[in-house]
């Protein structure tokens, strides 16, 4: 099996890290690559990022599909450019909210999301809403680090496991996840520090749910409904 | 008033059409302009030709605000862009659907979409969910006429008639609005004969609908919230 | 267009001030009276209010089809009335709830409600369950003034202020709707006080939303569903 | 204990029937009786006659907790003056709808109507929505008989039961409730032929469950919560 | 009538209490027994009690049946044994949930569970979803008192007290349900404290509720629908 | 690794079909074993089935856990046992039902259940509800084959393959999943029939869609939350 992670922003910087990370849970007969685009926004933040950069998304799936891989994963929670990518590739496509959601909803009544800025709250809010699936999310709260300051692990796990614990505490989670993929190597360190709290709670790594909901996905042979996404040929586009 | 009609199509066919119909329902101090974009594809009838065309309405936005209008409108029921550029300009700006909807809820307990193709049903199905008014739709039903096609009034009036009418009698539809902006002309002789037919119920015209809402929100000072809509500055973009 | 709006209270003391607030945003062309009942219960503050009052209403309403309105504006958030009247009047006729609530979803993904006391409270939760909305409604404050007392404008934007910004810091809210039409010139400046804490956020009118919501309605010939509201024929009652 | 039906119409061609068939479930030791408002709407087949009929339903049940009644069952599906009423009582007081709505919910998963016209068809929905019982409720079907030809048994039960098997085979229905009062002496007919055809619901009688349920409010000393129903002093109106 | 309370724990402790309380709120004709499992586990504080005791409670329900009973209440919040019961038995049985979630519906907009233990926390919130009632509920506290303890009424009332009012001036209830059976004799004390702190609302005593809805039931010969609970013959098993 | 799939049944007929399947999907460095349970049901086809055999997969779970299983599949859609057991085992533990719903959630909007008898069909639109994602569901239809009936390939595949059409074509489903472990074989047949048909849907195979969701919840680590399941020492029980 061949997976590429696509990585939906002009900016390499994550890229290694994300592999890594991808590579520790996936089975030992699967590959993966990494590759990014590289036109438009280097971060998403907003809505305007998120429409910025997914032509070119949709473009990478096409290339990747012709290159022979058989399944495509779009680190991104907000899942830039994958609902169009899915009328045009015959491949399973998937992004990291449903992956992420859904497995949070596996192991636990209801979950929140910590994210990184005000300016993606509502719209992670609406994933909620249009993946049907309201009543089992509790909330959201904000760390307030822009992407290019996650770097720095010590802060962000201070800071995410605080707000995971308001989210418990207050707003009734049973469950975490993250709303950035750029959140790498901080989902176990903040759920261990919840356990020793006495709250032993799933927090999920956004980047290993995905890539282990897309091989689930390639080895039972499964791909986007057509019903839900009729194909799209862009020859004449 | 100056209002902008935003056509989210590398394709200037509707434009007049569609400027006519709107200028029947505004005040006589409203001045309305029409552009479309001037790249990406000539219709929309996929995800695909959504995220292909955004970017184009977001910067066609940006320059009409400097331009000076008070209020823009994207003619398309799937509202092309308006989610991104709602971020980076500070005039009103809106699509059909949720106006459309929006006044059917206000005149009726139930509507149903009469759309073009089956690409676009669950993606206007999801429209319902991401504005959290699923308890007040009723069905969806397709005519199976591309875009291109909706010029030949006399068969699309007879279709989305036909396809109405099985929207009251079989899917409990109190009202009616149209899945595409192409539809012009089309809402009052399918109301008509509705009526005719012993259903007096409202069939919305999404344009018309859609022009009359942006002149409600201009008159009253109003704008997208910041809260859900953060603003972004593209400057460094 | 000729628009008529009833008070429906059996008190004029509002008048003067609700008309004056709907005049600053109609169009040019847009003609409008104002006119309350002369029985019943001088003001609205509680189910047994609205059930006394809304026969007047009604009749009201009649009066004013057959005096030539084009539609008709009852300044009542709890929309003392309009039910009913849908039933008897072949000309759109609204009260506040809906215009307000579906103007404030168009603008921002959930809306409080800051209204004026605990008997009313649970009565306009019930109109975003009836209207299908819940999941927009992100909650309801009291400020604790009678209708008789609003008119001390000071006091009512301060605590109206207040009240706001606990529902948009601790509630989730991105937009306000005002639970009275007695709340006259008060939104524009919770409005400012807000945009100034650095929460720009949508504060609607709720005389002046309506008002717009009806011109829309008049403009595009749209009326209430007689699939939803049957004709009643009253002449025999 | 003694317990009064109202009937909240100006009519008593029904008190008889209905007393009747209250006293057929009632223990031994309850009291039952009926009156009828002498105002007013002769039958409720619309929001219009509700909202006539409420005021005197209104009045007469502040009479009756004047005169030690223990307890009220307003003899309408549609639960015309209730609310109000609840606001100014101090006794319990319920209509017809939520006694058989939660009953049918108590002993099935989905739960159908079979109301008389087509004028109250939205109208009963809503109450599934007010209620916040939505996905328990299957269908709303019409036997298109005004009040007044509910005489007629024959013809009714075989009309109800006709409705109902299409609610159970078409809709996914598990129980029927009936939408009007004026159905007496349907429920167990109907219910046998049910069973008969293979499908053995719960078919339930509109007032027998009503008065039913008062009277567990009245043994467990149970009232309207004053919280959702706040007091209302009317002796200044 | 018969009636027979079943108490789904290997512990005869409550029988009693729980007797003496269902006894003083049913009709003078109504006659009630108590038998407790004398198998499983001796309270019921978790899942794992629930599947335990869950067989036990099925055979003696099938034993009360034999042996004349008219209908059976298994005095159990979470209905220990009541649905796979349903499937088995030919008279009407319920456990605690449904007729106080119910009943506090009837009377109010929004109710609180005040429970035991974390441990049946999410499992209550469950009960709310399962019987598509999630609108009306505000929220879930616990006290932290295991069945054993809740003896010590004065305690236990202090605590239910203290919660309910925080579930009234947090979280909106407007009514109280108490989440185990085990709660004899708190409902009306509470209820008074909370009456003295100026929230008069409806505290549900859970035995009382439900024997009563079960007197209900019989009255009106209803039983459990056989579409959803389809019969199951167990004599081959 | 090493999994467990837990047979909830008193009967080993099917054991090595599901093994064989499972073994299809799973990783190379997965190791698989199969076991039933040798009390209670043969087969489970209601309430009563499911409460019976409960304790015993319980029982078996917890063994399974002692001999160093790393996780554990109980293969039945209505998850037999599967809540209780995540109380008591530190391993984690899925039944069929969310693996199979969350998957079609992944690829499509709306999902239907394909099952075998009439006495599951409610129960299993009970999951629906239970786990919050309604909207997601489309229906459900049952081909009436008991499960010992099921090993006739071709006359099920005949029948889910008719059924699966009519979800699609008239409830509007994108996906299927089929409501019973006991369809072995049958998904890829009924997925090719369907697209043989132009209807391009995923048709998932229930015992391969949950061992693999199993082999990702192992891979990363994770396990039921301990705040929706607490954990329960059975020791002294």
């Amino acid at each position: 099996m061949k997976l590429l992670i696509i990585v939906p922003i002009n900016n390499s910087a994550l890229n290694d890290e994300i592999l890594a990370s991808a590579k520790e849970v996936v089975a030992p007969d699967v590959k993966i690559d990494i590759k990014n685009i590289t036109k438009g926004s280097p971060f998403i933040q907003s809505r305007y990022d998120l429409a910025r950069n997914a032509p070119h998304v949709v473009k990478l799936a096409q290339k990747a599909e012709k290159d022979g891989y058989d399944g495509l994963f779009v680190t991104d929670m907000d899942m830039c450019g994958v609902e169009p990518a899915r009328e045009v590739v015959n491949i399973p496509i998937l992004g990291g909210f449903r992956a992420n959601a859904y497995t949070a909803m596996m192991l636990s009544q209801k979950f929140s999301i910590i994210t990184i800025l005000d300016s993606v709250k509502d719209l992670q809010i609406d994933h909620t809403r249009d993946f049907g699936i309201v009543n089992n999310f509790a909330s959201i709260r904000v760390v307030n680090i822009p992407v290019g300051k996650l770097s720095d692990k010590k802060i962000t796990i201070e800071k995410v496991y605080k707000e995971s614990l308001k989210c418990i505490e207050e707003d009734g989670a049973d469950s975490i996840i993250l709303g950035c993929t750029g959140f790498v190597g901080i989902a176990k360190p903040v759920q261990k520090l919840l356990k020793k709290a006495g709250k032993q709670a799933p927090v999920l790594d956004p980047n290993q749910t995905s890539i282990s909901y897309l091989e689930l996905l390639v080895r039972n042979n499964l791909m986007q409904s057509r019903l839900t996404y009729v194909y799209q040929d862009t020859k004449n586009h």
